[in-house]
């Protein structure tokens, strides 16, 4: 049997790998950046683009919006979420616990696990560490994510230590329903390390969450307005306490530039909402740093948004048309910028991956940094 | 050298006829409906969706919209509308009237030519015959449009006359004005038959507008407000007095059934912004009429929109998934339901092609009006 996930080259001077992660949806080349689909829907991209234009292998979906919209009996009865959205490669998906703990004052937490009411209709809700797992399976994720509780910053020692312990029972609930419900596909589980920002504690969680044997380790509470250097350290701390053979994911990151930090820190996935949310506000990212499309340097710029980039949007349109666009208001903007951004993020990882194949990460990386200045 | 207008096929039963229209930009089949692009780009979809998923011929783009954002100057310095859309094939472009006409109490006419204001900045600007051809050479368009008085609804004969007659002398204008700057490409213009619905005014109108010997002739004040018998009677009061070897126009119409209308009436190009504004609304044609894709109905419903239709969206998505889509307000929505409604117009016109060539226009308009029901 092909191993869930496999390191098929270090990085000698990093703790960088290049590695490959199989799900029952294909095999996804590490690392890896997933383009968010919160509602079953990469805003403003069809699948045929994701695939035939960003070769995206791998998506990330919101389980708490699709519990809640349009249910996941719904999507469980249309044949589950890969063919609901169209989508055939892989899927990941949160356990909606971020976004349940975002309602603040809106929900109340227990041992048992939130009860919160939607932002939609306002109906009370209860999300339980192993109603979570049902609900995923319900969706046919391949790479679920177990309900952690999401510590704000800035936390003290005290308090992060309680909702790290409270992550860490509920770690160990979702994966006794998991494997007592029967692994029935190859659909894989992770546990999500938490810890804040003290770095003991988040070594003493990715010890005690790495006896589960999981398939594969999430770092969750990353990027909740902590300054990044305290970011980079918190996933190193994570990173020297799991396994070397198994995937790690850090949620929710990041800024183009972060991403090669990230990778050198061991991390194979990571998904962001920003490429294609600042797409959508006007923010192109390029080679040599960002771009406001409103500004009327664009106004007559015929010359695409990055000469260095072989993207749809870059190989087809100018700045001054999609600057059009943006002030039109016409959709065609959204598409087209969110095209760009992805290609970005999915393009630079991909090269990562290459430079950790041949031992060049460093110079890669000095290279890109210089680039955006 | 290839003519720019040829009849290749006749119905026997109808005044319909199929036949192939050259532009700079490619050949056009006819009957053609024509997809609004109005500010440089249909609404929701790329141009690689129009040409690979739709196969578009050719588009419509509004003139007043362009000249007034981003700027004719503009567009002309980025290589012209093709290239700055990204669109290699053929062009269409209204003169403007139509728009400036809407802005009641915003504008002046005057035997020169309509004064107004725009509606983006309130600046005032002014449009002649003269100006308007300039305008569309300066876009780069293949089919151009005459300024024309568009004559409201209901108007009095007299008041239809008065229209008809500056109409009349803006299109000579118009023509002088183009041909004597010089007639350097094979774009087109045509001039536009009004007298709003007096049979009498549209005979003359059209049999005046020929001795202009123009390379094609729309026909406009079409559904501006009329019962639609009144509509169909003046598309065939014009018809009668223009040449059969060159392409009429029905401008801004119309809905899925009156299509085949007016192609048996000898209309071979027709426009609307139906399909797409409707398809934005929710509203999704299908063979068996149209359904609204946020009805509760729609929630279970795994099947595709039209399961005769073999368009990317009946192939890959749901009813259901477009109904929780458009109820999530996902921008996705709106490019698969353009998709999908401009599918159906181009399939069923390029059916309609087909079957004048065959000889059977009515049967197939009688099995169409029956599937609608």
């Amino acid at each position: 049997m092909t191993p869930q996930f496999e390191v098929v080259a270090e990085c000698p001077h990093t703790r960088a790998r290049a590695g490959v992660l199989q799900t029952p949806h294909g095999s996804v080349e590490t690392p890896v950046f997933m383009p968010v689909g919160t509602q079953a829907t990469v805003k403003a991209l069809t699948p045929r683009q994701l695939a035939d234009e960003l070769d995206a292998r791998v998506l990330l979906a919101n389980t708490y919006h699709l519990w809640l919209r349009p249910g996941a009996d719904t999507i469980e009865a249309g044949g589950g979420l890969h063919r609901f959205m169209g989508w055939p490669r892989s899927l990941l998906t949160d356990s909606g616990g971020y976004q349940v703990f975002s309602l603040a004052g809106l929900r109340t937490i227990t041992e048992e696990g939130v009860a919160f009411r939607s932002h939609l209709d306002g109906s009370s809700r209860f999300l339980s560490p192993e109603s979570a797992v049902d609900i995923q399976r319900a969706l046919g994720s391949d790479v679920m994510m177990v309900l952690d509780d999401c510590t704000p910053y800035p936390a003290s020692e005290r308090q992060a230590r309680d909702s790290m312990e409270l992550t860490i029972r509920w770690a160990g609930r979702s994966f006794d329903h998991w494997r007592i419900a029967g692994v029935d596909s190859r659909a894989q589980l992770f546990p999500i390390v938490q810890g804040a920002t003290h770095v003991s504690l988040r070594r003493e969680c990715a010890r005690r969450l790495v006896e589960l044997d999981a398939p594969g380790y999430a770092i969750g509470g990353l990027s909740v307005g902590e300054p990044r250097p305290l970011s980079f350290e918190m996933t190193a701390a994570c990173e020297e306490h799991l396994p070397r053979d198994k995937p790690r994911y850090a949620m929710g990151v990041g800024m183009p530039h972060e991403l090669g930090e990230y990778i050198a820190l061991g991390i194979d996935m990571m998904d962001c909402v920003l490429p294609s949310r600042n797409a959508r506000n006007g923010c192109l990212f390029t080679g040599s740093g960002k771009i406001m499309i409103k500004n009327a340097v664009h106004t007559s710029d015929h010359g695409p948004v990055d000469p260095a980039c072989h993207c749809y949007v870059c190989r087809n349109f100018s700045r001054a048309y999609l600057r059009h666009l943006f002030l039109a208001k016409e959709m065609l903007f959204s598409t087209l910028a969110t095209l760009h951004n992805l290609t970005l993020y999915l393009d630079r990882v991909r090269q990562m991956r290459e430079a950790i194949i041949s031992g060049c990460l460093p110079e890669y990386l000095r290279r890109v940094a210089a680039e955006i200045g």
